[in-house]
């Protein structure tokens, strides 16, 4: 696939990016899998304004990635609180692809700041292009792109 | 684990959203990895300005992830093309996970508009989170996260 003759008008990787592709939305978003809900806890912890926490959480309430559910402290009014919904657990690998990527490149010297286990026997996890007949640990070499049946030609064609 | 107990300074996530966790980032490493490698070819596949994409495509060989070499096209003035480093290739599950997310959830209602596919057995390919006892398609609620060897307490602790 000569991938610059191909518009990424419908790029799947590009509508992503276009909901979940920034910074804030993905410490947000790497919170929420590890259990935060709640407003105040996403401020203090990702460590953003109010203004914009609204904001990407508005944001990604709106793209079906979180939703809101009432909660009530004793003593205090019902607030919402926000859950992943199953797409937005679906993001989940992007998460684990990002911190593999930094446990790697980024860590402290003693090494990462946190493990993910397999709970049933203990193993540390990783992500793994696999294929669907059962070949796993695939790098880049060993996979081919082609246009799939959305794909568009660039218009216009490239000049150089 | 008790996730808002424990400090974000030095999270792997936070520190790779860092470096390539802004569109622009991850729009050119989607066409580095699909190719694409000169300026002009970045700039009018991805559709972004000269300024911005200069300015990404420093960030990016700051960082490790890409790297410059020479080229001469001929009867033209040596330029320089931009190509993935090891490390930057190390960035490739993140591509694939954006775009696993968006064939699911954003493709267009014919099928994704590119195709990957094992090269050795043509069948398509998937981002699968595996353990190190060989156990895949694990879930979010298959593992258990834990703080790692440089885990650090969240201060001040949180008040409510």
């Amino acid at each position: 696939m000569e991938w610059l003759d191909f518009s990424t008008d419908n790029c799947s990787v590009q509508r992503t990016v276009g909901l979940v592709g920034e910074k804030w939305s993905l410490l947000i978003l790497r919170d929420a899998v590890n259990g935060i809900r709640r407003f105040d806890h996403f401020r203090r912890h990702v460590g953003l304004s109010e203004a914009v926490l609204a904001d990407r959480l508005r944001r990604l309430v709106a793209a079906g990635i979180l939703e809101t559910a009432p909660y009530r402290d004793p003593g205090n009014r019902t607030r919402h609180e926000y859950r992943l919904t199953p797409k937005g657990w679906d993001l989940w690998p992007v998460v684990v692809a990002l911190m593999q990527w930094g446990d790697k490149h980024t860590a402290d010297p003693g090494g990462p700041s946190v493990t993910i286990r397999h709970t049933g026997c203990g193993a540390p996890v990783r992500l793994s292009v696999v294929c669907g007949e059962g070949h796993d640990a695939l790098t880049p070499r060993d996979v081919t792109a082609a246009p799939g049946p959305s794909a568009l030609r660039h218009s216009p064609r490239r000049e150089a």
